[in-house]
């Protein structure tokens, strides 16, 4: 399977690795570097005119297109029995998060942040597509992704193995500053209209909500993100 | 001057506060709610049919559009003469954020973290249209927004009225840890291509970055204010 990647540092990015790259399409006039490289690697490409650049190719592909190989997903069993739990993992686990724009930045802010690794479900996920690979701005190269068939089961695998799970909830008792981050743990974000599902909420270990003194008091799921990953990295760097 | 707002949340953040409202636009069967709060208040209502009003209305409308009067943002040198600095608001600056789902999840971020009042630039920044104010999710309501000509021009103002200026810039030596809260404090973001301009970096009494330990260590710009809005509020609330 193929896979149409936009945009400059997205497609800087995969050339840095050992993805399989099966054309690339630069605009004329713009991109020389990626034109270089991709030649050097004796990858086909196809030059193109301004107008039949974007023609062909709608969005904000920023003159430079690759057609690469698809992303692949890990299976949970091996990835998890693959760390060391001594060095306490951190993975996100994402309940319903169908934006794939959220998705493109949470995946940003992992590999930022130093999360080891983002478990998504099969269903009711945005999929690993091109605006994912492009909002992640290349960051989905270097953060490992898990599909699973389901959450709960999930959950229930991942306490067996010694992790703690956490929920995140707006009506939780405890704030996301009491989260126990000296063991191997795995932190559940929900969508932003729903949060995580009943079901999730009721398997975790705990519930956190990070504290607001706002009006609305909602945030958008990647900055909901952001600011736990970002917290749980502080703490870590500190202790 | 009026706009159209969408989006169901947005509607009825609206429709709690004072501003005038010169029409409503209900898709049938949905958002009664919506409906009997337009009718209460002597607001003229069209209920459309579901293909007529998706005809009329392009994007994520919900089945709810407003006709409202315009977002008014407050001068800048009567609001800081309004602020008590004893209780040392905060300020955050946005240089050249120009992505409408970026200010709007800013705005959202600024109402629940407890940011006094957002500074934008006249030109160079993203408007306040009817995006920003459905991807606030309403916030936009509660968040006090200021225009001005000229950001360099703003800091030495607000210098001399006693605030502490920090730019945020990936190559700072200074971490965001270390901003120093018990003060008025305006705090700069700047956009995720570009980071904050030379100028300002340089009018700025310091800056800071967020300390990172991935491969591409770039975060989304709504998701960087998210981080430091939610860390000065825990120092805030922790103090």
């Amino acid at each position: 399977m193929s896979l149409l990647i936009y945009g400059r540092n997205t497609c800087l990015e995969v050339l840095k690795t050992d993805r399989q790259i099966f054309k690339g399409f630069v605009m004329e006039k713009t991109n020389q570097d990626i034109l270089q490289q991709l030649k050097r690697h004796h990858i086909p490409v196809e030059v193109l005119g301004k107008h039949e650049f974007k023609k062909r190719f709608l969005g904000n592909h920023q003159g430079a297109v690759l057609d690469v190989e698809d992303y692949q997903t890990l299976d949970l069993q091996p990835y998890i029995e693959s760390l060391d739990l001594k060095k306490n993992p951190f993975i996100l686990m994402l309940d319903q998060i169908t934006d794939v724009h959220n998705l493109g930045a949470i995946i940003r802010s992992c590999d930022a942040g130093g999360v080891d690794a983002i478990i998504i479900p099969k269903h009711r996920s945005a999929k690993i597509n091109g605006t994912v690979a492009k909002t992640s701005s290349g960051a989905i190269e270097h953060v490992n992704i898990i599909e699973v068939t389901n959450l709960t089961n999930t959950l229930g695998y991942l306490k067996g193995k010694g992790f703690w799970t956490v929920g995140t909830d707006l009506s939780a008792d405890k704030s996301y500053q009491e989260i126990i981050i000296d063991t191997p743990l795995c932190l559940v974000i929900g969508s932003e209209g729903k949060g995580i599902s009943k079901n999730v909420k009721n398997h975790v270990d705990y519930n956190v909500k990070i504290d607001m003194v706002g009006q609305i008091n909602s945030l958008n799921a990647s900055v909901s993100a952001g600011i736990l990953i970002f917290d749980i990295l502080r703490r870590k760097l500190n202790e």
